[in-house]
């Protein structure tokens, strides 16, 4: 009963996020998770119904399928280097729309696209709204390195009062291996105060190729609501 | 207690192949699994006490983490290209000692270590022993593949009357990357009564790295029994 | 003057491969190198003037490029797993149309487009042919390995009568990395006999990625002569 | 003549270098390039006649060739993640020993290296002295990237009055790929006033893994002089 209530609720934040903010002749980041399957089906059926001209742009190998299964046009970041608009969900959402992302691994793909996007729009259920990064989501902050650096990494995460974790993976023997090759590992710094300060501070570490904190980046969240609601958040 | 003695097998198994097997001043591949667990702390139990200067070079993370952990020598296949003993696990084992391996998705620098040595010594227990290949090991026959090629490979498997299935990842959202950057499909070819020539087959399809199937490379394998003794098994 | 000509007879190569064999609709296949240049810019002005609504598959970095900035379609193997009509070049074409490819060390890629290409068209200057393969291209058959591997395949390759040299790089220190991440051994092998026997021995080897013997899938080459005319190979 | 001398410096640099830092029972950390050649001769010279027992660390393809052509015992970061000393070269120097580096692309491992050491010295010639980055060294800092992030990542370079160059291979069509699997682009800035201030705006980047501006990390540099004297920096 409530496991429906939360799937009406993503599907209804979804389909709001889509028809709000999708314009004819759109280039559109496509980002990845359960919640995104719902606002592909509905960019695919008013893309078709009102002859939007879409052209689409995937974060990683899950949203690329969905774009291709759903008909619509796969472009690249190379071919259209500015994109219009980004639908992605989050691990977390904070008061300010802070993010932390990364749980499905795609991380440093989803943030090429969202900071290539003149407006990143965020769908997800009301599980993954904190006040503050770190409260609600304990799995940690996915960070994507270079393998060579794993140990030192470690230790310098442990010094920015972090527990880190190196992902591993449960398909094959040994780590997760990114799409880009990489490891990574999600380090629990409990409740996260100063996200900006934080990631300056993880992104200067050397093998760190990105985090999965996403600040200031997002404008407006669609929030499913426990009832099957949506709630619209926007700074 | 039927587990116990499975352990108590792969155990005996492990201890019996390095006890009878591993020499002093050899150069030893390491391969990867639950067996090899057994087998990499026996080799560096008489290592100790016999004292003898052994050099081991890794299959897999997995394997390179069990080398250091254990206190043994950890070398390179471009410092030591000539591998007197590898000692690996499989998936399946068949009367001649060919094997599908692959499980853990390491296949390519299994094969790689595997092919360099001068002995390859397998180490399993009896659920891993079929008469014929693809008898008992139903997961199918895995393959790497270079990712571009991904959908033609597919229909290419078919055409050898495969059943084909990408390995998705769980840990991470999307397909299974291996440590070199790839994919892997795994192929329910059936019971394969022409390991050679399938593998022949699989190798000439274009974006194919390696296949799983290990032929004609070990010549003795330990299989450790029900009740806990061993079986050697030696062609 | 002779360099005037050379080009002409590339780019009356490519124009009349170009004219005789895109029709609307095509999937092509776009190869790589200066011929396929003229291949390019000929494939955009047909498709422009006659509307042939083409879409091209890549088979290097280099290739996307062109397609993109000449206004071509680019669309992917996943979505389009099998190609109407591969136009590529070639290090050396011998009697039969068998070719020494990858030269430009996109041997692997290009090997997957062709092998998923209904027709296979060969564009080259004169230079490029000769009766027998290894005959006027001396600097070897590309092999792209997986860099794990090398030591033990230089060896193996030596033992096949070849002379291994590790491509390395010019504007980097080290070995040429290739797009798929791994190394190029050059092989001489001086004339080669019997290419298949051969191709089949090289793809045995593990950690061999694939070679840049491509045989038996080019049908027809269109070879630019010494005074700028096309002759045309069939089989 | 000049030329000789140079070299003479070169050698002069790498030896007082060597001499005066490397102390029994060491790691050592490894750096690339013609200096370092110098450099690793010897530490092998007086890890043999004084029976240092020295352990080494390569930032590259070419420096772990070098560590095992030179006989010296070959580790890697995972086992020894507190390196003791890093010796390696630079393509710019300035008066705070703030560094460019990356010329050779290695620049990633370089400085996961580097950062994991107690103290990093610098060995170079005369013509790598400026009094501030950019004056002497004029193509550009080298950045790793993300392949997909290539066409955003120049824009927002160009907005930090930076003119960016994707790095072409020579051996290879196309751009050069780094050792792991990514691209370089070469940023000109002109003279680079507040290197620090420039360096955390390139690392907050999306799709950017490192940039080879190496600040605050050396302590001591070795200069070769024209008349072959090495002049020792220290801050």
């Amino acid at each position: 009963m409530s496991n429906e209530l939360i799937e009406l609720g993503k599907k209804s934040a979804a389909n709001k996020a889509v028809e709000e903010n999708v314009k004819e002749g759109m280039i559109l980041g496509i980002g990845s998770g359960s919640t995104v399957v719902y606002a592909v089906k509905k960019i695919a059926e008013i893309n078709e119904t009102k002859n939007l001209d879409l052209k689409c742009i995937p974060t990683s190998f899950q949203s690329r399928q969905l774009i291709v299964e759903n008909g619509l046009t796969l472009v690249s970041l190379d071919q259209y280097p500015i994109i219009d608009l980004d639908i992605d969900g989050a691990d977390e959402i904070d008061d300010s729309l802070n993010l932390i992302k990364g749980g499905g691994g795609c991380l440093v793909q989803e943030k090429i696209i969202a900071s290539a996007s003149k407006n990143l729009v965020i769908i997800a259920d009301y599980s993954k709204k904190s006040k503050i990064l770190g409260e609600n989501w304990h799995k940690g902050v996915p960070i994507e390195i270079i393998p060579l650096a794993l140990v030192p990494i470690m230790t310098k995460l442990e010094k920015l009062d972090g527990v880190p974790i190196l992902r591993m993976a449960k398909a094959k023997a040994g780590p997760v291996v990114t799409d880009n090759g990489n490891f990574i590992i999600d380090v629990d710094f409990g409740r996260i105060e100063n996200p900006f300060d934080l990631n300056l501070k993880i992104l200067q570490i050397s093998g760190v190729v990105d985090s999965g904190l996403f600040l200031g980046m997002a404008k407006i969240a669609y929030i499913g609501q426990k009832d099957g609601t949506v709630k619209k958040l926007q700074i």
